[in-house]
C-alpha cells in the first residue's frame, strides 16, 4: 500500500468517528510516519482506539487548539480534549519560531491525549536545524522506588539532533524495561516472561504476564533510576504543563470515560545561538565517527530512516486484518 | 567538624595549590555541601585531585569565567579552565535572571571540569521557584548500543522541582548502572561484583573488578536506553554547549595533561510564565501525596536533607586521614 493512500483511509476513519479535517490529517500523518519507521505499535494500529474515544467523548473531534499562555520563550498550548497532534503541531511550531529569536523554547500541551512516537514529533525541530527534546506523561504503571502502587506512567523522552547531511540522530524511548506490548505478545504466546519486567498488584514481582497486565506495574528501566527520571518527567508534564498527574488517568484502553488529559512538554535549542552552527555540526560529526568505528553499531534512528526509504520505494506493508478494519471504519 | 571549619580547610587547600580566592570558596562550598548531604564520594575527598591539577597546569587558578555569547534565553559561559564551580554559579545565576524574562533560559559551560554532585549546583534555581535541569559530560566509559569501546561519559542528569514549601524534590543520578566508585569499594574487598556492571578492555561482560577499572567500561543504566540517553546529554554538553567530547578527555584520575574541558548544560523553567505558581505547587503536592501513601517510599532529595540537617545540628563527621590530608595540602 502507498503511503498516502494509507494517511488517506486512516484520515477517513477519524473523520467518520467525528474528527475535524484537520484533526484526522494530522494524526493520521503522524501514525502512518510510525507504520512506515517501522513502528507499528505506535501507527494506524491505534486508529481504531482514537474512534472509540470520539466516539464516546473521551476526545472532542471539533476540538481547536490554541495558545492559551505566551511569554516570550514559554509557550502554552491548550489541546482541547482532542487527539494531540494538531496541538502538538502547533506547539512545535511555536517553539521553533520562539528558539529562533530567544535561543531556546519551551513549549507545552495540556488537555491532550496519546502522543504516539515522540521521536516524530520532533522531526520539524532538526528540519529547521534546531535541537529538540519531548516528555510526555500517560496512565499510571511505574511505581516509584520503595512504594507499592504505580504513580508515574511510561513517560517517554525523546531528543532529535540534526546532521550535516542525511538523517538526523533519534532518541525515542519510554521509562519502562519493556513496553506493555511486549507483555501481551508474550502472553498471547503463552510465555513466562524474565523477572524484573514487572510487578502483580500487590507489588510483588512476577513472571507471569496476565498479573502484570491485571492491575500490576512495569518496572521501571534501570530500576531505580528510571523512577526518578519518570518522576522528572511527570512532573515536567504535569506541573509545569498542567497534564493531569498519571495515576489521575484512566488509561487508553478504556473506550469510555473521561478525557486523557495528559501533557507534554517540548524543548528547542537553537545551536546556533550557543556554539553556533558550524561547531555544532563538526562535532555531532565527530561523535558519529567515533561511535561508527566499531563494526555492528547502530546509530540511534538509523533503522527507522532505513525502513521508510523501503517503505517510500516499495510501499508499506500492512496487516490485510487492519486495512479491514480500517475501511470499515471509513465506511469505505 | 563545623560545616564552615571544613570549608575554610577546603577553600585553604585550593588556594595554597593555586586557586584564586573566588575559585577556591565556590567551590569548597559546593564539595561541602555534598558532604553534608552524604555524598562524600562528591565531597571534600576530591580536593587532592583537584589541587593535582591546580598544580600541574590542567586546571587554571586565575581563570575567571565569563559569559561569551548571549542570545536572550540562552547563554554561554567560558570556564575557562579553572574549576567548574564558578562558572557554573555564574551560569545558574544568568539562567534564571534570564528565564525570570523570558520564562524559560538555557545556559551552557565549556572548558570546564568536575561539576560535582549537579543535584546541590541547582539548589539555586528551586530558591527561585524555578525548575531547574542539569547535564553533564566526562571521561568515556559508556559503549554504545553495540559497539565495543566507551564513548559516553557517565553523563549524570539531575533535575529539582521546588515545593509550597520545605525541601525540594531532587533528581540527581548517572548515567552507569553503578559509579566507579562502587567498583573499587568492591575491589579493595577482594569481592566479585554482580554480572552486568561492567565489561573488560576488549567489551566482554566481567565480574573481575580489575579489568573493569583498567582500561574496561561501564555498564549504562538500563542497557541500551541508558546508552540512548547518554549519547543525548553528549550532544547536549558537547555538540551544543561545545564541551570536548567524551572520548577525547582524559580522565580526572591522571595528574598531568590536557585541561579536561567537559561540558554543562543547564535548563532553567519558571512555572509562572506556564502554568502558573498556584498550579504548579499544587499539582506537585497532589504527586508528593499520592507518592507517600506507600509506606517506605522515600521523596528524592529526602535523605539528603535528613542527614544535612543532622551535619547542620551536630557537625560534620570527616574521615580523619582526609582531614589531615586537607590540612597539609593548606600548610596548616
Amino acid at each position: 500500500m502507498r503511503r498516502e493512500e494509507l494517511t488517506a483511509l486512516a484520515a477517513d476513519a477519524l473523520r467518520a468517528a467525528g474528527a475535524s479535517t484537520a484533526m484526522a490529517e494530522s494524526t493520521a500523518r503522524c501514525l502512518v510516519a510510525a507504520d512506515a519507521q517501522g513502528l507499528p505499535t505506535h501507527g494506524v494500529a491505534r486508529v481504531g482506539n482514537y474512534c472509540d474515544h470520539l466516539k464516546s467523548g473521551r476526545v472532542n473531534g471539533m476540538a481547536v487548539p490554541k495558545v492559551v499562555r505566551e511569554g516570550g520563550a514559554a509557550v502554552l498550548v491548550d489541546a482541547a480534549d482532542g487527539l494531540a497532534f494538531p496541538a502538538i503541531d502547533l506547539a512545535i511550531a511555536e517553539a521553533v519560531k520562539r528558539a529562533r529569536t530567544h535561543g531556546v523554547a519551551f513549549a507545552g500541551v495540556f488537555n491532550s491525549h496519546h502522543s504516539g512516537a515522540l521521536g516524530i514529533l520532533l522531526e520539524p525541530v532538526a528540519a529547521a536545524g534546531m535541537v529538540g527534546l519531548a516528555f510526555s506523561n500517560a496512565a499510571a504503571c511505574i511505581v516509584p522506588a520503595g512504594g507499592a502502587h504505580p504513580v508515574f506512567g511510561t513517560n517517554p523522552v525523546a531528543a532529535i539532533f540534526p546532521r550535516r547531511s542525511g538523517d538526523p540522530l533519534v532518541v525515542d524511548l519510554s521509562l519502562t524495561q519493556v513496553t506493555r506490548g511486549e507483555i501481551m505478545l508474550r502472553q498471547k504466546r503463552g510465555e513466562a516472561i524474565p523477572e524484573g519486567w514487572g510487578c502483580d498488584a500487590d507489588g510483588n514481582p512476577t513472571t507471569d504476564a496476565g498479573k502484570i497486565l491485571l492491575g500490576g506495574s512495569l518496572a521501571a528501566t534501570g530500576g531505580v533510576k528510571g523512577t526518578m527520571l519518570a518522576l522528572a518527567v511527570e512532573l515536567l508534564c504535569c506541573a509545569v504543563v498542567g497534564g493531569t498527574l498519571s495515576h489521575q488517568i484512566t488509561g487508553l484502553a478504556a473506550k469510555e470515560g473521561p478525557p486523557i488529559r495528559s501533557g507534554q512538554a517540548f524543548l528547542v535549542i537553537d545551536p546556533g545561538a550557543l556554539t553556533g552552527q558550524d561547531v555544532y555540526l563538526e562535532r555531532v560529526e565527530t561523535l558519529v565517527a567515533e561511535i561508527l568505528k566499531d563494526e555492528d553499531v547502530r546509530l540511534p534512528g538509523a533503522r527507522r530512516r532505513k525502513v521508510e526509504a523501503q517503505a517510500a520505494a516499495g510501499g508499506m506493508t500492512v496487516d490485510a486484518g487492519l486495512v479491514a478494519e480500517l475501511r470499515a471504519l471509513a465506511g469505505s
